[in-house]
């Protein structure tokens, strides 16, 4: 949610050819770490050695699935080799590149355009899926964001994340060392699928957390501690919400689209997990229409509990009045320097001047509180 | 709509593998209790033994419909144990034990993925169902939600509930027993629509206990008797609205797809009864959302009475400081120590000031009437 | 709009079997007055002995049209016996006595369950309409709602109202005996529509008062007449406008049913006067949607009244304040009791002293002025 | 707009049956001019005889393309006999003559039920279109309707418009005299093509005028020269804008359904040109919801800028308080006529208590300033 | 967004047969610039003789994709003529010069009507796509519009632009130049698209500086340094992208239609690039759709902040009031001239005076700090 990097770039990227790769993201000096990954129901190889050349299209014969797991994006000469090696359109590799894209699936039937020799090489239908990670970041108090982009080919999977300090599929890593379990037995259509369980999962993070957050701002307003910083956290959190919903929502029809291109590449037993998977979207973005709703309920009744205090004040103010000015009226008459004043020379004149004001008191007190303002 | 049960708790299956079995709801000290129910148009059966050995997949052959009542579902090990004798797919006691989970329908074309052995048994289509029950909590004043599935097989229904202090489809197996009446001459479809009749008239009775508070803020409202404290009532019963809303609503779809889906599993004969259910849900939800829009409509109400109230007050200070402020100028004047003030001298200058006065007090009252502030 | 019938009584009927008769509405003394009127384009009959043995399904081979115009349906057990004798689905039996069932089609295919024997017999086709009769009851003042439900078959349809104190269809009857115009020459399907034509008609009428209500309420808000009391006016119109809105809408979803269901019950012929049907239900709606905008507007105008006559308050608050403060400032410095003060011994100070408040308060009216405020 | 138009006369045609022929517009005393035109692409032939026995349905084998033009509709014997004629349904004819009817397209197969004797004939299909003319009045600065039908056969077209000053349709009638240009070259589909052209023409310049008075109120609101008339010119022009909204937005309709329903009455040549009146209709309904939004922005504006003032006042209020009340109390501290008053028998105390006040008020306006009040 | 040029200029064009092609934007004097550009991936050939006889309509069998790039539409003969030579429908032409035409497309099946002769062409279909290039010009802080219109035969490409300082499409002509790329590689569909993203990339331009205006109001504004200045550009700025809405939104209309429209014209290869324009398209929608709720956030905060200014006015007065008010009452009591009252001629009565004083104050302050007013 950085002001700089609201939009891709445009300024940077206006007139140039499409399909030109270029990184729009922060600047970052690590070198790109990719990480190899092998694995059938009964076996599995892991190469990290980050060499682009163990990174080939594998056959289709092959016995294992291949996961190749890139961890950083800012260096487009490393996602074009890898673009080449495995015939992605050049659309989709600036896909992979641009941080600023929306979450979006597109669907390859597999015919590179070529990069110049103009030769199209058919490599069978490939699926690519790009999505926001979602971190809430302590320090800054802010979400980090995080462009991942999942390329899934028919015995492969190719995973991009930004470089940040962890691999966020490293407990995908885990299980698929650990046991011969689910991910180990399926396909790569079902590590897709995990990969992505990964990636919701951290949003009802987020969600639990805004959660609490407004849980706290509830109780404050409820409770009339409210003041004019709770109405700007309001704000901001509805700013965070509508954001993570923009994030959020484009998932949904991102595994509508894979269930509906149920095919070669998504096969038929990982349906019920995309089912669920669409499940589980489904329930964040209702959270977070419910706490948007939740938000506009409480504001209006922050904007009330306001209006009442000016009641309260006006009120205030108006007892006073009332009460002081016909006293200082009165005691303004005897001040006044006639000759002739007759009530001045009497002898109880003052107590009876006071007895007045006791009466005129009284009555308004009783009038206000006949009112209801007292 | 306890505050710490809110979502499926994030953290705690965070990393796990999808198809865990993990009971996410309050701690319960009680065994589970399982009835089994065996019944045709001329016999029925009853064991509540709560022996789970008792509870087999039965044959297609069987004379009878099998109702599997589930009281409590606190103990993964015993749904796990259930779902293995029924071929049921992990997903699905996933649902079944996350009481989070929003209300939803899933249909499983039978073949169990195996839960280790890679083998899959087909078993014929399998239609799970799961919603909420709500009861109004006289106690707390609060609507308690309790998660209910169902599993409906061909000759088969498996019913699961919370644990609470009734057993909240008891009137079913009272009729049951009671007569051969349409519940016993029916399939096992026709029993997970008595039992989704159940749970639908309880949403008419919270529907009406809601109409019955709306009735009396309205009049507190439209005879000017409400505080700042009716606000916050207001706003109290909008979120439970929307709440009740939320969990209705998908009701609507689960039906919807099941008169869709008519198959092997749902008969024509049950049809018209699930489009009656349809109906009353609809009812339901147009009912809420009318409530919704008379509360926004009370609540317009009561802001221009707060605003009207405002405007009073404001007017009554301004009457009494334009009817004082010149009465305490008048005799500030003849308060001044001048040396040279004729008026000061006169016999019956005393009293011309009282008569100005009156005539300037009446003049105002006059002026006031007349725009109507009085 | 009673507050008391809002929903089904749902206590009332939780736990019973579905399709369970009762009837929820008012306690009524009457006896059902039933009367069967047999027609074609050459002759009629009218029976109105209210004997139920009378009211047989009719034949196929029938030269009449039999039309049975059942008044009153708070006597189960005569709706029963007729449903028994139509071989009427329990459910469309249910929803004829419910008082409180929301405007709906239903499309029975003709076989009923049968009542207890399981005997199904098929009787043709069957179209189940349901709506609401809205009067204008002037001594109350409010709109009285009348339960109407209609049943098509092939050559009969049957008619159910409340009791009230006239006949809603007693027009079309007399269209019957007068002539032997469109009314008589077609069949069962256009006198359904000429009866639903009667209680569209009657939409319009209530329409047509309230945009009489409306137009007063315009008058007064505009030239600003309105009190607190218009908005509470302005309020229970909008509560009415809605109420009837969703008495209304559903109209329209009947009759584009009835429209797509072009069958052996609805003929080529009715379809025009169907559609024109659905033009005017459209035309009720469109006009009790502009009303509502309407109110809204109006509200917007009321408001922005108030709080100009507010501002208008203040105004004369300020401008008092801010001339008269000064000028009791001024005496009040010449009431100081100090020995030396020069200006209180010369001749002319009094008169210097007026001269200055006089321009003071000059002074303030064109500042004033200059600011509009006066 | 008038009150006493905007809704088909309820009461009058209340148990009429239904295809009655009665006039609910204004009276008028005028007889009924009806032009024949007939034309081809060499010739045409003009006959405004307004002799009802003229227009007789043509012959397939006619060369000519045939115009009735009836301006007047509030005789409906004029109109039965043309539809007699013209073999026209009683509903289609019911609508021409009801002023109240909304824009509405009608495709009859061209059966006409028979009017008494109940023999059908066949007359190919009928297309019925009815839509409003908007003209901006100028001398009750009002909009004027008028209620147009448009009746297509297939080599004949039927245009009724209400009597006014000025037959709408003669600027076509000039095209058809001056040349053998489009439309005589084309068929009945092009010319109510053209008419329907000249209807939509219309709208935009009422849309450019209520623009202009757009402009005028936003540079009146924006510059701060607004008062409550604004805001009732305001509401008027919201009013205003959502008739003519509801008036042209059916007209899409229409055209969609033309175009949907291209056939032996609507030509292939003709598509383009209804695409094109199509987009026209877009336009309008685009622009006029673009007002309707920049309305409702104004209002905000307008809301925000006297709230403004209503600061503004109160400031102005609360600094005279404070810089005054402080001032009175000093100078009433020493016209207190204690005996035993030290200050007041110095000899510089009555400027040392001067000098006090301009110290208080000069603290004041620097402590105002501050707070950015002044 | 010049008020003068909002609609097609109405009453100019109001009886005019349709097809007439007029021009309705600002006046120009330049001649019209033509460029003709021919190439293929080997080759290519540009003349900007501006001739009107060098632009025919190619030859199927020519090796060459033909551009005909025309700037500016201010002379209806030229464009006549260009739409003679091609064959194209008068309604296509009349929206090239229009340049209030909203943004739309159209496709023509390439038989041409003729133009008086009535002898029809067939010359394939036409693929006629309208658009606004939107610029921000410096000068006048405001967005300049460009009425833009591309036109789309098998192996030809017309654009029209309206006459600026400079052609837009000028980077594609270096593109073209420079290399042989995939401009060059492709048909001209291709073309059609580069020019469509060079439109498009412009509109992420605008966003982007909305996007920073953006930022510095929301700065202002929660910081609290907003003015009244602050809500006419909020205003300002909700007009402008409600504006840009209206002319980006059709955009995606038109690549959905051409992606549907895949056909002779539109190649299969160029389908993926279609797809990211339209993504990109929704991507500007979306930050548009962004910044609006953006805008009313901002403003709910800033009347927020206002009404909290007004309560702390408030405040202010009724602390002054409250504490002023009784001691003025205080010192007027010892300010009257009864003969007899004792106080007044004791020792000490002054200063117990001062001290009752003090102690009020205190007291109001105590009071005042308690109910958090001060």
């Amino acid at each position: 949610m950085s002001k700089h990097r609201r939009y891709r770039s445009a300024e940077k990227t206006l007139g140039t050819s499409p399909g030109t790769l270029t990184y729009v993201g922060e600047e970052i000096e690590h070198a790109t770490k990719i990480k190899r990954i092998e694995f059938n129901a009964t076996d599995y190889r892991i190469d990290d050695s980050s060499k682009l050349s163990a990174c080939r299209l594998p056959g289709l014969e092959t016995p294992y699935i291949n996961w190749i797991d890139v961890d950083g994006i800012h260096e487009p000469q490393v996602v074009a080799a890898l673009g080449q090696q495995y015939h992605l359109h050049p659309l989709l590799l600036e896909d992979v590149l641009n941080t600023e894209q929306k979450p979006k699936i597109d669907i390859y039937d597999g015919t590179s355009p070529g990069n110049g020799n103009g030769v199209a090489k058919s490599t069978g239908p490939v699926v690519f899926v790009t999505l926001k990670m979602l971190h809430h970041n302590r320090q800054r108090q802010e979400i980090d964001i995080e462009h991942i982009s999942l390329v899934l080919g028919r015995n492969y999977l190719i995973s991009f994340q930004e470089e940040r300090t962890k691999d966020i599929f490293e407990p995908v890593i885990e299980r698929i060392k650990a046991s011969s379990g689910k991910t180990r037995r399926n396909g790569a259509d079902y590590l897709m699928y995990a990969l992505m369980d990964v990636i919701v999962d951290h949003y009802f993070l987020i969600t639990e957390r805004i959660g609490d957050k407004m849980d706290e701002l509830e109780e404050q307003i409820v409770e009339e501690r409210a003041t004019q910083q709770t109405l700007a956290v309001l704000y901001k959190l509805k700013r965070e919400l509508s954001f993570i919903r923009r994030t959020v929502y484009p998932v949904r029809d991102i595994i509508n689209t894979l269930l509906r291109e149920e095919s070669d590449v998504i096969q038929h037993n990982t349906l019920p997990y995309l089912r669920d998977l669409a499940d589980h979207t489904n329930q964040v973005i209702e959270t977070l229409d419910s706490y948007r709703e939740l938000i506009s309920g409480l504001m209006d009744v922050y904007y009330s509990i306001v209006s009442n205090r000016m009641n309260s004040v006006m009120k205030t103010l108006t007892i006073f009045s009332a009460i002081f000015m016909p006293l200082t009226f009165i005691v303004g008459v005897y001040g006044m320097n006639f000759k002739h004043m007759p009530e001045l020379d009497t002898t109880y004149g003052y107590y009876v001047v006071w007895g007045t004001m006791v009466l005129v008191t009284v009555g308004m007190i009783v009038y206000f509180r006949r009112r209801g303002w007292m």
